[in-house]
């Protein structure tokens, strides 16, 4: 969909264009963008919710400001579509998120007017501070706009920012915090109930109140005294709670605004401009705005959509398939009536990670941190320091935040704490930052940790039933996105690797390992190899750490070694196996198949995969290719063996 | 040294003893543990300066709270000396930090009292978070205190935590603030400054001032109405400055107290613990308070000391050799000079890392972050897009806490960013937290990123030089704590790799490949095995990514490879180099050293290193077997070739 040729929003194509505008013609752009949002995100799928609550600030800050010159920095970046929208982009709207097409995170490839592509959350305070310390450094015109989620003040690199940026005086930075409440959910702890105290003004009416009732109770006092008193008001306002913790970290507070009211808006961020030091601009919004559904909508299922019907909002299509998440969100609750003990956590993802169905079971025994996976982790290594044990819920790719937690305050101190990480490998539309695929070679490094990547549904309920149990080392279980698979049942187990093709021939040639999603793939390669008389065993550990001694043995006793994982192939699993293999002076050579180490685009898995070169038709080439190239190299009674 | 026979100290083996003395017994106590510390700590080395500042704060609270039901989570842990000689220690004291001996951190196999061995800062407010709530969900008996200094709260962590202690009630935790101004160097930002306020109360003082004046002004109102202003006093009180940005928080505030006024700090306590909810206790100390000559020094060289002389606090023995920190500390104020684009971050270790001398020459281009190394890494990013050549100076092991940063914020957006890793490898003393041994794997996951790991001097200064002018990607370079090693030629270059021994055999057998500070250890291998009439070649790529290709060259022309670094040794540089070789399918085989992936304790570097397997004789017996081995398997002519 494009927008209407006799549209307002059609002669916007540019910042400029929008400030040509006169004032009263804005409720009409934005009420024209809303349309455009609905029409198209609910073809392609996308972050709607996000982007309705956001049509005002983005029209005014871009009256306001002057973009490149003056660089806006969106956190996380998936409410950057009404700017999008606003900088040229309308008629790439219809491949939002599709491969090659318009991404759904600013993208400098894509325009001037972009800066940060693709991001964990909390990360545009420290790169503005950055962009503004570099311009002033420089003596360069220029204001930078960071453009924040409440939900984002709640990681700990905001307050690291927050306490630098206040630090100098002069620089020329606005954040803009755009405060709907919630993030996936809604906003936690002392800094949620702050924006609310901030956002109803209740404790400095208090105070006034306080003051006037002390003035009337005072017999000798009349009107004056009363007006005296209101004199001091300015002077009072800026030490009260309004500015509250902003000002007392030195930071010059506006607000709080009615983000739907642009010409508001426009006006505190013309003024925060002007004032040449950081100024925090606090705009009030509704997330899901003009969207009936979406602003009904509780759990807040339109963060982000598949492709919905534009005016119910419900999901086109028949329901999809059982997914891990769900298989998961059930076994934690029989896991946690079982056992007590059981406590989980989560980074402000309840719904996402399935863990709304442990929470509704068991209120007291679910902690919903913010964004905040360093505080998650380690608060779960205090947990089970007090004799719990704690799971923690992340996306795979949000583990990176937490490592040095995890490594340190976890593994080293011997905590029984199961992390439980959806969303590995290959996720699809959210491109490079959303691509769990750094977990598996990060959880190399963890001595002492164990590491599942179940095959199925019932291999993930018996790794989890095992996991709540260890209570000595952290506990990873990753698994997909994806649909879970029908049950693959093994047809042997050696030593506790579960055996899912036999070799039909003797002595058998290819040891196939694959992890977890992958194993379906490595039996289709199985087959075709078969089917080309190639003698194959394909394996699955289950559990990639510690790595089974059993897989050393098997090892010894093909002709090649291949492993398949959907993640980084740098240090993941196969090279771990290969390192094993080494240093035990196993000759069999090994051949690794995971995600080349770079940085992955959008488009769906197995698009992705494909282009990976992780078909099975690939997988199976390459392999070939191998054993013909090992085979002329040397003879079979050459091969090494033990 | 143990204490005297007939002084305070040696009656207190316990916290029960402690309770037993009177109140005014108590400045004596603290002049013997001072006393105890000077005498002990410039015999051993040790963390003098901090531990000299909390005497009182830790009588105190031993006074006031139960250990262990009342669990005590010292931040960093290096300020634990008074609590381990009141937990029944002082014997062990001379022995401190040496192998085998009592550990400069706390240690739960030392004792009952400790539960956090070691770790990395901010972290206490999350474990004692976790601990508080697992004693309020069992309904245990027991409040958790949590010791943290003002430092630590400029890490991010520390405001993840303190947003959810904030939110639950009545959780049992009172967080004592060690408020000294400074952690290596003095506390930077928006806190520090708000922190100063609360110390002054000026902004209470202030708006008192206000109000009285407003009133003196009024013509009408006389004293009466003054008198029903200060009414008020209480009640503005709470709301006004003092308690400011924790009960901004929701966090009830206890301050400031002055930290060596012991008896004032246990009534505080006292009365927070019985408080039944989260209290923020705030106490100002003097690091390094009692010991004249650490009072008085500006650079905090106190922080943690070698031996010293117990009075005037200079090191014993000659001055060192030139360090690798010097040499960095040197070139980074030449290339600076040389180009005004360079700018220096660090996270509160302006001395430590040697930034010292850029930041007296270049005082508007440096930029301390505080104990935060995420915002370092971000803000870096951000420095970079806005066109400067950002030079990031951290210890190898706190880069951990910036994994995701590098990752994404810096790599994926290809910003050049010079990234220099401090105290690599072995360190020695701090034990399983301050070890570098993870960097070199983590790095590898890293696409588009250069890591050098020089071996010499004149190698850093090359590297740095060209680090400095690589704006499209991050480059890191990495070196040890160790005094650098006089320069060590190169006999020949092959495709930029330095050949430092040419095998005298031909064809020669082992390719010994070594990394930074095991260059050394390397080239004393090499010649081991010449002797032996083993024919080796001995190369150091200074860059370890990306991995040259003439390595791989290089292994084809070798029987085997051997790769030394002193990093993990999963998915370290050997690791990698097998990988590579084994993806362009070269099957030379190699066999790679490294640190034993395992947390190791402290120790000399050369204690650890030979427990490691890693002295020259042991590589070189190990590689003697490992040809053996190899021999035994396959005659020379079927060796494994291209």
């Amino acid at each position: 969909m494009v927008p209407a040729p006799d549209g307002l929003l059609r002669q916007v194509q540019s910042p400029g264009d929008l400030k040509a505008l006169a004032p009263e013609q804005l409720p009409q752009l934005a009420a024209e963008i809303r349309t455009f949002l609905i029409e198209n995100v609910s073809r392609t799928g996308g972050h709607l919710g996000p982007n309705l609550g956001v049509v005002e600030l983005t029209i005014a800050l871009h009256r306001a400001f002057d973009s490149p010159t003056d660089p806006i920095v969106f956190d996380t970046g998936h409410q950057s579509y009404v700017h999008k929208i606003l900088t040229g982009r309308q008629d790439a709207f219809p491949s939002l998120r599709q491969k090659g097409g318009l991404t759904g995170y600013p993208s400098p490839a894509e325009s001037e007017h972009d800066w940060v592509e693709n991001s964990h959350a909390s990360t545009a305070l420290s790169y503005a501070d950055g962009l503004a310390k570099a311009i002033r450094l420089q003596h360069r015109p220029g204001t930078v706009l960071a453009f924040v989620g409440d939900g984002s003040l709640t990681g700990g690199m905001a307050w690291e920012a927050l306490n630098n940026i206040a630090e100098t005086t002069d620089l020329p930075l606005v954040v803009l915090v755009n405060d709907n409440g919630r993030s996936y959910t809604p906003t936690v702890g002392g800094l949620a109930r702050h924006l609310t105290s901030l956002r109803t003004h209740r404790r400095y009416e208090q105070v006034l109140d306080l003051v006037k009732r002390g003035v009337s109770k005072a017999p000798v006092v009349g009107s004056t005294a009363y007006d005296v008193l209101h004199g001091v008001k300015s002077g009072l306002k800026d030490v009260l709670a309004p500015q509250g913790l902003f000002a007392d970290l030195g930071l010059k507070y506006v607000g709080p605004i009615d983000g739907h009211d642009t010409e508001a808006v426009e006006q505190a961020l013309v003024h925060a401009k002007q004032f040449g030091g950081p100024v925090l601009v606090h705009c009030l919004t509704r997330k899901g705005n003009g969207f009936e559904a979406a602003e009904a909508h509780e759990e807040d299922r339109f963060h982000a959509v598949g492709k919905i019907d534009a005016v119910t909002g419900r999901p086109l299509g028949a329901p999809g398939p059982l997914t891990w998440t769900e298989v998961f969100s059930d076994e934690l609750v029989r896991i946690g009536a079982r056992d007590e003990r059981i406590v989980a956590i989560t980074a402000a993802m309840t719904y996402p990670t399935g863990l709304h169905k442990f929470a509704a079971a068991f209120p007291d025994r679910v902690f919903d941190v913010g964004i905040a996976e360093q505080h998650a982790v380690t608060s779960a290594a205090g947990l089970a320091m007090g004799g719990l044990h704690p799971v923690v819920a992340l996306y795979a790719t949000f583990l990176n935040r937490a490592f040095d937690q995890l490594l340190l305050d976890v593994a080293l101190h011997r905590c029984g704490v199961t992390f439980v990480l959806d969303r590995a490998g290959v996720t699809g539309p959210d491109g490079p930052s959303h691509h769990g695929m750094w977990d598996m070679s990060l959880l190399q490094l963890v001595p002492g940790l164990r590491l599942a990547a179940p095959r199925d549904a019932t291999r993930l309920r018996e790794a989890l039933d095992v996991a709540s149990q260890v209570d000595d080392a952290p506990t990873v279980i990753r698994y997909s996105k994806e649909a879970v698979p029908a049950d693959i049942p093994a047809v042997d187990v050696v030593d506790g690797v579960d055996v899912l093709l036999r070799a039909e021939t003797e002595p058998p040639q290819v040891l196939l390992v694959a992890f977890g999603q992958m194993v379906g793939t490595a039996l289709e390669v199985g087959r075709r190899l078969s089917d080309h008389g190639v003698g194959v065993t394909v394996v699955d550990p289950v559990w990639a750490l510690p790595v089974n001694p059993a897989l050393l043995r098997l090892a010894t006793a093909h002709q090649l070694v291949v492993t398949v994982e959907d993640n980084g192939i740098v240090g993941g699993c196969g090279a771990r196996l290969a390192q094993e293999l080494r240093l035990a002076g196993i000759l069999t050579p090994l051949r690794e198949f995971g995600i080349a180490q770079e940085f992955l685009e959008h488009g769906t898995r197995s698009e992705l995969l494909t282009q990976l070169g992780l078909a099975p038709q690939d997988i199976a080439r390459t392999v070939v290719e191998t054993i013909v190239a090992q085979e002329s190299t040397l003879s079979p009674e050459q091969a090494p063996r033990r």
